[in-house]
């Protein structure tokens, strides 16, 4: 038997079709294996984790005999779901949504982890089940709410978990445990069966070792649950990334709590980011820190209790008194406190979209610092607080994160970079965080929203009409030529036209291949005139791209410039 | 001098046009006529407005030389702003942006308009500037709270008048002095520049003598604001009435206060509508009067203190008692309490967007029943809510409305029919309604999202692709032929193709044209192979549509079924 030392669903996956390993092997380590201290709230029991794994599943599941976690704030049938106050429980007929996808596509649930109770907190200490201590050790904290859930992937103990993210408990755990954080943007993954922190903000969260792990995790999970209001489709485009234009900070705007470490590699990581983009400005974060603090200091505070409100009411002794204090603080702000800041957010989200109509993805630290538990008791609020300065904007704002290690300090403390972009921005930022792990291993590509085109005459780069390819959101991507079976014409109105003709009878032309938000490609079509189309090209890399043709009928009266192989090179004979 | 009854845009630009009016007789008409009472609040100075006709502007501009109302919540540079609470005046440096478009279209301010006080009430009644009496006379009110712009428009004293409307304030006094009233999803028409009453939900609406006027002061309005936060940009596909699914009240849960008069022309206008339709459904209306109750008994009465509370609290003695009561009501809202029914709202959103997943238009009374002005004196607040029963819940529910008149009671009391859709919806709406209303006149299109596709193959009614010209949005539209220039083949993979040939070479092959949205072509030609593209097709009718080609190239090892006139003849042909 294969014993696996973490285990990576890429890995498990070939140890299976391999047949190294079982799924019945892996449930054996798992039941085997020491648990890390306060991770667990409740397990499957053994015999039940070890029915699951000799269940005669299809192999080809996209998540095959692969162990996880689930926050224990989700609920799964049949098991407690306490958000971390015994008080509180309720034993759920139905798994939510999220886990049950997670569970037809073949996973093996291990158990439900701890949380900062009602997932209100940042610190991963604030459990009746107990502080949970980071992976990194030194009595550093796991990070909360969803420290439970970090602490398994981290450890090795699962492949993969589920948390929830509100004002960044699925990236503060991540980060300071050293593993991808992804909170998806809101609505993308289904928060029904969730217990509701602030419903208008809440994200289930994933936790994984790798990126691929994450993607691979979203693709299953994602997409609209029958009956949740908060479902949304997603929508837009996905860009490599090489395309992507890179904001980092300000430096004068960033505050590291004096941790040097991390202000170095802060550095670091925008530097290596920026060598995989294409272009990289240092943005003003203003709108970002200043919707931050509207979530700390504000009404939303109050959202918590709109669900919770009876509950605390009936049952105050039973919640920790640093939480009851921070819930209850949510009374002080009336309707009128509410709309007011409501619509200051709705100035802070219009900046936000100028933001991003600059920059692609947003590098930021995922925290500035990090504290161990000794210092967290000392000052439980303020550090909190500290925790959350660069995550708890971005459900207000509408956006989209991946959290990524980024190596350590100096001081041996684990670094994360967080990668932010608009709603739906989750391919791109996928993308990026592959390329800046490293990470080489082929990764699915989600739905194709966007369309490799290939252009060979006024849409070419300083041709007449590449203004309009740019405009509708055209990113060029490399020149190649067609397969040797086109002939390029000039029409009577000047346009260059190409045209398949039977093997043998053409050239390769050069053409340039760029890429196109699958939605803008009727409105290109719209903007030219027939007799050209856009069909299918066949290049000489053996590809097949989509691309602008000529219908064959209307090379009887034009100018055949074939032999120039290609329309930039007919230009320069003809000196124009 | 011509003299016209009413100025309808479109006769005001022909007059002008022949050479039989000009602008500064229109302006000597506007300044001689008699006013109604209590429709203005301030005036444009005679000397000013005969200052505005004989500037020198472009005739061709799309309002040159009409004249304008703005109801006085709205800036304009220079005149004060009262939201008829004489205390709260103040006057703007600038005009708000909306105005700044209609003016620089060539449009001629006349004067700023009557409201109920702070655009709170769907009455009319409740200025100190004084009570308004609708058109119809008999005491009945004019409605509120956008009382005098309805009025100056229906008593000929201007072309076109801009009012406000959050639960109803634009389309109620459309609905009670028999104009045309349109409420744009909210964001469209910038509200920067407005006093606000709830500013989540605030539109800034367009009272009219007809539909294409309201278009023409659309299509000049429109549009993102900078610095506005609240600006959108509109999005989605405009349907002509043919292929608009129409929805209607089921009758059980209409209620229109025993007022039999107004029930008839319900159904009466219901009738008229389906019968330009496509199809007709009765619908569940209790999400939109779920939402609308939220509207008037819950928090968001708060948002109106949300800018006002200040004031209020310093001049409590400068607002009408029933206004002051109303906005002091919002603070029996706590933020829990909001958030609680916004989390409800969430729920009632999502109802609705299926409801029009299965409906493209709902068509309702705009008012249950009129009042006179008597009647409301005796239940001002019970009767105001009534007037708002089927407009309240729109902009909540993120939905257009046009209101257009719908004749008149046996008792001669106007009657009218809003015309629902989600948002930007616009173009839908108008289309419809100018049907509706049997306006012959050519409108301006709005940009084009929608585009006309022939299909010749598999994507035919009833054939193997067919559904998936449905899923991507696609509307038959009609069958016709293609121009005697093209051939048809079969290909060796089974599929047909459509390949332009010199003139005489081909036949009319018979093609059905779709209406599909513009951003769905690239998806619909993402869904099918080499050598098929999306060009150009020239109709028996002359027409230029895009649709379905196949390479010239492929037809070498294809079979030609030219000579049997289209797909669906060969197949029958072949008994297949």
């Amino acid at each position: 038997m294969t014993v696996l030392a973490t285990f990576g669903i890429a890995d498990l996956r070939d140890a299976y079709a391999r047949g190294e390993l079982t799924p019945a092997e892996v449930a054996e380590q798992v039941i085997a294996a020491p648990s890390a201290p306060g991770v667990w709230i409740s397990r499957v029991p053994a015999g039940a984790l070890r029915a699951r794994a000799r269940e005669p599943l299809d192999p080809a599941l996209p998540l095959y005999g692969v162990p996880f976690a689930v926050k224990d704030n989700i609920d799964v049938a049949g098991m407690p779901t306490t958000a971390a106050c015994p008080a509180f429980a309720y034993t759920p007929a139905r798994s939510a949504p999220v886990v049950e996808r997670l569970l037809a596509a073949g996973a093996m649930l291990v158990g439900k982890t701890n949380l900062d109770q009602f997932a209100t907190g940042l610190t991963g200490s604030r459990s009746p089940y107990g502080a949970v201590e980071s992976v990194f050790g030194g009595g550093l904290i796991a990070g909360g709410s969803s420290s439970g859930s970090a602490v398994a992937v981290a450890s090795g103990a699962v492949a993969f978990a589920l948390g929830t993210d509100t004002a960044g408990s699925g990236r503060v755990p991540a980060a300071l445990n050293g593993i991808v954080g992804l909170k998806p943007t809101r609505g993308l993954l289904s928060t029904a069966g969730v217990v509701p922190a602030c419903r208008s903000l809440d994200c289930v969260s994933i936790f994984a070792v790798d990126v691929a792990d994450a993607r691979t995790v979203l693709d299953v999970a994602r997409g609209p649950a029958a009956e949740d209001p908060w479902s949304r489709a997603a929508t837009g485009e996905s860009l490599p990334p090489a395309a992507v234009r890179l904001g980092v900070a300000r430096p004068d705007v960033l505050d590291f709590e004096g941790d040097h470490g991390q202000a170095e590699r802060y550095v670091a990581g925008c530097l290596t980011a920026a060598r995989l983009t294409s272009a990289a400005t240092q943005v003003d974060l203003t709108p970002l820190l200043e919707a931050g603090g509207l979530l700390y200091e504000g009404p939303w505070v109050a959202e918590r209790l709109a669900d919770l409100e009876d509950f605390l009411d009936a049952h105050a002794e039973a919640v920790l008194p640093l939480t009851l204090g921070i819930l209850r603080g949510g009374r002080r702000f009336s309707a009128a406190d509410t709309f007011r800041a409501q619509h200051r957010l709705q100035v802070l989200k219009a900046a936000t979209a100028r933001l991003f109509t600059a920059v692609d993805v947003l590098a930021l630290p995922t925290v500035p610092t990090t504290f161990t538990l000794d210092e967290i008791a000392e000052e439980p609020l303020r550090r909190n607080a500290v925790l959350g300065r660069y995550t708890q904007f971005a459900n207000l704002l509408d956006l989209a994160v991946v959290t990524v290690p980024n190596g350590t300090t100096p001081q041996g403390r684990p670094a994360s970079l967080s990668l932010i972009g608009p709603a739906f921005a989750e391919g791109t930022l996928l993308g990026l965080a592959a390329a800046f792990r490293g990470e080489t291993v082929a990764v699915p590509e989600t739905p194709a929203t966007t369309v490799e085109l290939a252009v060979a005459g006024h849409h070419l780069r300083g041709e007449a009409r590449n203004a309009e390819l740019v405009a509708l959101g055209g990113r060029f991507a490399r020149t190649t030529r067609t397969e040797a079976c086109y002939r390029l014409y000039r029409l009577p109105t000047g346009v260059p036209g190409l045209v398949r003709v039977g093997a043998g009878q053409g050239a390769r032309i050069e053409v340039e291949i760029w890429r196109l938000p699958s939605g803008s490609v009727g409105a290109l079509l719209s903007s030219v005139k027939p007799p050209l189309s856009i069909g299918y090209l066949s290049t000489v890399d053996g590809e097949t791209v989509q691309g602008f043709l000529c219908e064959a009928y209307a090379a009887a009266d034009a100018q055949d410039i074939t032999a120039s192989g290609g329309f930039r090179a007919h230009r320069q004979e003809e000196g124009q």
